[in-house]
């Protein structure tokens, strides 16, 4: 039976992991990959609904460790009934943020620790992890520029620049930590340049799988 | 600076939990004593919402872990919202179920195991543990008697008497492991009477505290 592949983007806010991975996903159909695009809560009623206590900008008194076992709820939720489903079907998934964003933003922004976060990751996870992840890299200062043109901020937009500075270095450990796992692109690039690039990576680890 | 006491209500489905904590508040109240009566989420809004995700009886796709998640949060968000706050103007605090509940609903019931349980919800309260726990005990199948002549069941009173069997089990694991915690109330009496005996309980705790 053919096995699906499971591929995540990750990177700063602002480092285009949407616009990215879903033109990723597009160059994938176009070229007769079988495959998905996904994000948490990716349209699973329960992960939507937990998404949605998460981001209520209307929340302030929401502990960090609230939300960072909100995250690996919907997560579980998401992986159960979303990836885990469509690997078995033999699709290539191409997932928008997993577990090392919690890692970053709840283990790095929310100062929880690494370690503590990975290990209420892996009770919702059990240990089932992407086979590679491409990892945009962006400074934390390009990246807040262009969230700064968004329009609708949600409660993570909203934080301070010193959050968005300590998820950046979060991802610098989180990198260097898993880094046989990791494929890193330069984002500073224009986003027809960074899709090839990332699509070309992305043929690679399906050509090392296949 | 006077500290508040913190003291939990355990027991399987139908042992009374609800009218014998809030029949205890009552006569601490009655007889002067600065208490709150709590139950998760104890009308903190987040709790709320999240607790509203867990029992609707529609999300019939629920995993058994999202679920555990969901509980450790819940619980996170209700202790430092209302009861640690409560505690430090030196309150007694009964609360109505805590860890416990958890380790023996989702820890034997969903059959998850009471280590990892402890540990999600480890990560949520910090060690933060009741002084003692009132036990009410009683059969299963006395237990299921009563939740029969429920008029609206929620997701969890719909279970099988298999997972209510498999919960009452978990207790029994749990007020061994956690004996120098457990207060034990024989919960087939009358409701007078297991109200006086816990009341009488919770006194004794007051007084050992004080």
């Amino acid at each position: 039976m053919k096995k699906g592949i499971f591929i995540t983007f990750e990177g700063p806010d602002g480092s285009g992991k949407t616009t990215v991975s879903k033109g990723v996903y597009d160059k994938l159909i176009a070229n007769g990959i079988d495959a998905i695009y996904t994000r948490e809560p990716g349209g699973i009623e329960i992960a939507e609904k937990i998404r949605d206590i998460i981001l209520d900008p209307k929340h302030t008194t929401m502990d960090a460790k609230t939300e960072a076992l909100l995250y690996a709820a919907s997560r579980r939720q998401h992986l159960v009934e979303k990836v885990k489903p469509a690997l078995e079907q033999g699709k290539v998934v191409i997932c928008d943020r997993f577990v090392d964003s919690s890692l970053a933003y709840q283990g790095c922004g929310r100062h929880l620790g690494i370690d503590e976060i990975w290990s209420i990751n892996n009770f919702a996870i059990e240990g089932f992890m992407p086979v590679k992840t491409i990892y945009l890299d962006l400074s934390a200062e390009d990246g807040l520029k262009r969230i700064e043109n968004r329009e609708f901020k949600d409660r993570l937009d909203q934080e301070t620049i010193q959050f968005h500075h300590d998820v950046q270095e979060g991802y610098k450990q989180i990198v260097e930590r898993f880094k046989e796992r990791m494929l890193i692109v330069d984002a500073s690039k224009d986003v027809e340049t960074v899709v090839d690039t990332a699509y070309n990576r992305v043929l690679e680890i399906i050509h090392d799988q296949g």
